[in-house]
């Protein structure tokens, strides 16, 4: 496998079949088809065939996936066979939720550290974290060797943030801040902002 | 303009579009290039010139973009030039900071109600809302005429409350719990999930 020449958009998909494989699991479920799989994530069975036949043969004709066996070879695949850990920056009210959020532990993920910048919050108990001081990031997370980031803050200091936290060796950012972040060469950012799904959605209506 | 004809993909590109020029009139800017808003976006300045033109001739050779009058064509083109009602459902540490959040009303949402079936959370104030009874949400969404949910409820009994939405009219659903939701055509969900997107991310590191 060679990761430049998978499209990204597959790459995208990947999480979508292991969280629902996940779920599967968690009902007792032990194999699936790629139908099966199809229905549940609205993905048709021809596409995800596809999708996981780049990566190699990892279903038996007749008898489907395991489910197990897949999800070991997805997780290796997107590298969450391990847990990565991660940076959160701004703690604020999406803040406090993200740093609350049980989510993360079970799909490779755990919050170590949560930065702000107001002298309010710094000092402030998120169980189990206290938050820092945003002016120790560059030195906090670089002595970590953390990889990957969060971002809660306003949009107007969102860049400054990123840069610090590229600066630090971070490669991926999640960023909440309303804004396009600019990264070097190597560093990912993936946006959430609600307005902008939102808006994608009332188009239609 | 017919809406059936225009690729999803460049419909999903009109709100960061929007974003980026309302950034830039913030910053008391009156005109843009495509250059100049592709370098905002990270998108091409061909591609921003190609997106735009499935709309019409908003632009002029030599000047660009006047950035209200690109503004004003993008809300009406995305049907935000007006504010719709939002309902939320789910008023854990997410809904909390979706209720809370500041940044929808100058987009074009407003959340008008918030609903739990928690009898802890009930009645209780997220200002300005009071958290109303889920049994509640088709009868109340109803007679309010509401289009749009955000879902922030945890994943068992996300597809349930889609159900009730969707049996009170509700068209548009944008959905924070981590499970894939299956609704009738005409329908549309959006889904936000945090470590979907981090998941997408490790692949590269």
């Amino acid at each position: 496998m060679n990761a430049e020449k998978i499209p990204d958009i597959i790459i995208g998909r990947l999480p979508v079949y292991l969280r629902a494989l996940q779920r599967m699991a968690d009902r007792g479920m032990k194999t699936t088809s790629s139908q099966e799989l199809g229905d549940n994530v609205g993905i048709s069975a021809a596409q995800i065939r596809k999708d996981i036949s780049q990566f190699g043969e990892f279903g038996k004709q007749g008898t489907g996936y395991s489910i197990p066996f897949l999800m070991d070879k997805l997780r290796a695949i997107l590298k969450v066979d391990r847990i990565w850990d991660v940076v959160l920056v701004g703690a604020g009210d999406m803040g406090h939720a993200l740093a609350r959020y049980q989510g993360f532990a079970n799909r490779g993920f755990n919050i170590v550290m949560v930065f702000d910048n107001d002298p309010e919050k710094i000092g402030e108990k998120i169980e189990p974290f206290t938050v820092e001081d945003s002016a120790k990031i560059v030195e906090k997370v670089r002595a970590a060797g953390i990889k990957m980031a969060m971002l809660t803050v306003p949009a107007a200091s969102a860049q400054d943030v990123a840069e610090k936290l590229v600066q630090a060796g971070v490669k991926c950012i999640l960023n909440y801040a309303p804004i396009h972040l600019v990264v070097p060469e190597g560093v990912r950012v993936q946006h959430i902002d609600p307005a902008i799904h939102l808006q994608r959605m009332t188009f239609y209506l």
